[in-house]
C-alpha cells in the first residue's frame, strides 16, 4: 500500500512542504528559505517552529513578533499575514 | 536569489524530506508513511519527532523504543536502525 505525500511548492521555490495526517490532526511541515512571504489561510492555522525563527506581522497587529524554534502563533481562518525570514526556517503547520 | 530547498525522497516515495541548513547545522526536515525503513548513517544523526511517533531499534540495542513528539535519538556514524511507523510521522534530523 503506498501512501501518498505530496510536497507543494510556493514563492518560487522558496518555500516547500509535505503534507500528513495523523492523530494530531491535517498538517504539513515545510522549511522557507530567507526572504518575505505573505500567506493567506483558508482554515485555522497553527504555526509551530521546529528549526529557525519567523518574524511575523499578524492579522490587525501592527508590530512584528519573532517565534523561535518550540514556539507557536495561531491564525485564523481566511486572513493573511506576513513572515520575514532571516535563516532557512523549518515549520509544522497543523489546520483546524 | 534563490535557495535550494531540496526535496529527497526514499522507500518508493513512502519517506520524504526537505534539506535545509541554518544556525542549528545541516537538517533534514521529513516524513514517513506508516511503514518499517532501515536507514543507515553517514554521520552522526539527531532524530527528533516533530509529529508522531517512531518505534525504533537502535544499533547494537536488542529493544524497540518508542518515541514521541518533542523527543530525541542519536545514531552514531556509519551504523544501521529499523524503524516501525505505526502513523505518518513527522521529523527533524540534524547531522554532524
Amino acid at each position: 500500500m503506498s501512501t501518498e505525500l505530496t510536497v507543494n511548492s510556493y514563492f518560487n521555490d522558496q518555500v516547500k512542504s509535505i503534507g500528513l495526517g495523523n492523530s494530531e490532526g491535517n498538517l504539513t511541515v515545510g522549511v522557507m528559505a530567507v526572504g518575505e512571504y505573505e500567506f493567506g489561510t483558508s482554515q485555522r492555522e497553527y504555526m509551530s517552529i521546529v528549526s529557525g525563527a519567523l518574524t511575523v506581522l499578524l492579522p490587525n497587529e501592527s508590530e512584528w513578533k519573532t517565534f523561535v524554534k518550540g514556539e507557536t502563533f495561531i491564525v485564523e481562518a481566511n486572513l493573511s499575514f506576513q513572515v520575514k525570514v532571516a535563516e532557512t526556517t523549518a515549520y509544522l503547520c497543523r489546520y483546524e
